[in-house]
């Protein structure tokens, strides 16, 4: 890849994520070129194709993987269609971008890894969050020493609104759609692997995600190999916007980065003081990281570099989720090697 | 009580703690006079009565029950001696303020309470977090139904040095020495009962204290009657100095206290912006509510009122420690209804 | 002194701040006594006095300068009778705490001077703005050279509602009664003397104030003899509090205090973020600096060493203030040695 | 232009802000495409074109003036070639984006904004932060009656770095190259207009910026004809990066922006607690709102509404430049009526 000017990249699946990445491929993303979408809403993909100029729009993402003028795909489409696009990918000898989670599937995952190793291809997962300025910075001076060995993480991740119903009933479950950011983030910033997660959850938000089947209020204590103790809140309804906040502590010192605002203003009446809330939700709060994460993808393309976030780092987080639902079901802690494919 | 001028009160133990209250009551809790100090060692005894012009000074507490002229006593010695001594005192006719915890024992604890219920004294507990105004503000908004029914609690209690290693081994373990004043915060702020607990802990501070059979470091879940959840994470040792914020989460909003600093100052250099250290432990950081509890006591006794924290205050958080213990244990849930006396 | 277990202090002048140090002085100022107060009004010097178990209380303040029991007053009566007090104190050999400002008049403030080195007592002036710990924490910093020479002074000083019209009248007019703080604070935090002051004023908060021949707004621009440049902003009446801030940059760079709040509390919702307003007044944001510069003024005379506001320190505001309302008066920059006695 | 799917714009010079202005018109303006860059030095036009792909680059900007494919230029050249060529875009139909200044003498402005208005095109000034999100919401709430009539502006406007040598040299001075900025900015947040200015300057920074005739610190105090004062603080280097804060106060209440920084976090340790310096200059602060700006002009071009910034929106900030330096020239306040052109 390195003599190449461009990275043409195809984009498969144009639901909301999707678009969004074809986006910022086609204006943001310095050394790359939207060339191509795929969704099997033809229409869909149709309308994305005109929205951004592209030539190329099919129902059939195998289109894309038989067009040799296409160095890389970014797989976007519904979650359970992942791991065969993937391994077909691979198969094409093209690179591949694939959201999060690559499945729910430990044994489907283990094979799309296989895979892409086989076939030698980039594989990178999309946890945008790793490429957020604020977490970056916590991972830096984690990493840098200033903190000591962590001995404690706090992580309060919360959704401004549930999503749709339908959406909830194949989402996973709170753990795997929602907490997998997070359970990625603990691993991220922490430099270490959990062993041991607990999950104590609720429906408090609204009863209709319990009768689907899921919980909307979480709260997992994680076990890192190094001895540390980590805590994870989830709440899917926070009034007052998109809560994403981590800490870290260790004997140096601890390190917290807070909510982003859409500006800084600070307002003061007989009432009280008064500022902005968080920005709404991740399209807002994340924009820069999905344009940063598909920009460090090119570059591990261009210069032949192992992605920022592999196959394995995709696998994990699915093990801790899957960790959390039996630790729920059972009331009790689960160790990750209770978990197997 | 109501018609008496001023309330006499002696205090019993002349410790750190004791002669904190023997300051307070001397100058700055009004309504209130300090009459006579008690302590094993009678030098210390003295040594407080000096500095506060106290004309009564003994070893023997037992002189200060016998005493008409005194109305209340302060009972601040060691954990061991709180039951004893308050039921005695119940059985003088004086009212109690005592210090937490009332006793590590459950059933030493039901009889001072049944002696105290006997003798119709008035008996606080020296849970002084519930005067601080940071708090009282969360309860006030909490009880005023600005959040709804909470859904989430969020505790950080950090100290920033641990205490001696002799202190560490007849403390009672970190739960019902450290945590417990969070527990007393947890029930406070949640206006709701805690009916499970699971604790992790960790020795990462000071490998002494795990050789002493403690923790240095602890994550505490809890879950309440009302499905709300609640963490705790305690560090005996935060290089930053006293840290102690709770945030409590509901579907009407989040709010939130952080930690107090000796003044607002930032200062900007070429490296950043800087800020003043957390006041630095208990002593600096709740000045004002050891006054304020004093103060509360001394009201309760001239109003006929009943004590703002209760014996019952008093012994449900050394369930609640006792229950973290056996949780920490066994490293599973435990339910506050499997604690016995 | 030195040699004195406790210094014994008289007030003259009972109104609303002779009594705040009335009652400092008897509960809070350590080594200190109240042995005697006295007002023009002698029922309010009696209300006072058995406020705080004082023996003595009189109408004429001449009864406390024959009291060979009385070892310093402090004068916190009405302005115009400060200077003839404080030379008959001084000629009575006993040492003076006097409320600022000494005297609206040059000719006076230099015969009270006068009179107190002849009589080789101690003089402080209340100026308690510079035992706040933020501002003083601003000195310090600036002090040790963390800033570098100073380049820029800001300082933000609004009162949360004006003071009585009847007040207004016999001020002395917003420079000499409001802005001498903060006149006085600029000198201590810059270490350095105006030279020219520059005042621009208006009537927007109450015409009343303007009919009374005063101003209710004002921007002061301050030349300092090492080149800086500050500015002074006050409003009379800012609606969420007492608004207290100052900011020194320089080349080193910048520190910058903000207001005191009751707590900390940040309470997110749907329609923002909120906190605690500025604590309410002088007398709320302020308690623990009267606490303090009383107990400087005791340990001055105890230590016999040079009081840490100086008769001087009381004289350039006024020269401050002359030069600001001539500034205003005549619309152009005026310096300081334009103001004669 | 209504009917146009798409606004071609030339840029002219491409120094440091018109590559800034290419690069976002290429790419980051929606609705508008680059087609030409002109540059007296032809190659860094060639570069410019280059780098964004751009088909025609020229040395003579006269050759896009003739061009019947351009709908409007963005004029960033050398301050003293702006109004000759802006006049000469008017006479060619074209509309214009103008780098403020338009001029530093108000006879070549009085003449450009004449040019415009007979050729009928729009013209826009590039007071660029006026389309920050943080100043825009100041705007917006004081326009909303949040605060009143406003009674106070403050605004701290502080460089980084001052700018070469050779650059103060030519910059107009201090008033009318960087304060500009905070004319504009108090005019636009006050919705009033100042009538007298009063400047009080230093040379604090760097001996050889007073050499080259020019100040380094300054401090303008503006009177509004609402009655309200306004200060504004600048210096050409602080330390801690740039500082860009202002407040409005007023009868009900004040609103305050402070600066933006890359990150959130807040790292605490033994020394305190550190948070992140603001951005470090106007390319980083300001990035958004030039591409804002730009923007705004593509939509006022495709609405044929009026620009934003108007021609007088220029003329008046240059007004007030000019009135500031003859301020601190005669040290004393000028009345803007006393500049004429």
């Amino acid at each position: 890849m390195a003599s190449k000017a461009r990275v043409n990249i195809g984009v498969i699946g144009t639901g909301r994520i999707g678009k969004l990445h074809a986006g910022h491929i086609a204006s943001r993303v310095s050394g790359a070129a939207l060339v191509a979408v795929a969704d099997i809403n033809l229409a869909a993909a149709q309308a994305t194709a005109a929205q951004f100029h592209v030539p190329v729009a099919v129902a059939d993402y195998r289109g894309l993987l038989d067009d040799p003028a296409i160095d890389a795909v970014v797989i976007a489409s519904a979650t359970d269609t992942h791991a065969e696009i993937a391994q077909q990918t691979a198969a094409a000898g093209k690179h591949i971008f694939c959201e999060k989670p690559i499945d729910f599937d430990l044994r489907r995952i283990d094979a799309t890894l296989a895979a892409v190793q086989k076939a030698g291809v980039k594989f990178q997962v999309g946890f945008n969050r790793r490429f957020d300025p604020n977490f970056r910075r916590v991972r830096e001076m984690a990493a840098a020493g200033k903190l000591g060995a962590p001995h404690l993480l706090r992580i309060t991740s919360r959704d401004p609104a549930p999503p749709p119903l339908e959406y909830v009933k194949v989402s996973g479950g709170i753990f795997l759609d929602m907490t997998i950011h997070d359970f990625d983030m603990a691993r991220y910033l922490m430099g270490g692997e959990v062993t041991e997660v607990y999950a104590a959850g609720a429906v408090l938000v609204d009863p209709a995600i319990g009768e689907a089947g899921d919980l909307d209020t979480a709260v997992t204590t994680l076990r890192f190999d190094t001895g540390a103790i980590g805590t994870i809140d989830n709440s899917r309804r926070a009034v007052y916007g998109y809560d994403q906040r981590v800490e870290v502590f260790g004997p140096g010192g601890v390190v917290a980065v807070s909510n982003n605002t859409p500006d800084t203003h600070v307002y003061s009446d007989a009432e009280g003081v008064h500022s902005a809330r968080p920005l709404y939700f991740f399209l807002e709060r994340y924009t820069e990281s999905y344009i940063a994460e598909l920009q460090a993808f090119v570059a591990c393309l261009r210069d032949d570099t192992p992605p920022p976030v592999t196959g394995l780092d995709g696998r994990i987080p699915v093990v801790m989720g899957l960790a959390a639902q039996k630790s729920y079901r059972e009331n009790r802690p689960v160790r990750l090697d209770e978990i197997k494919a």
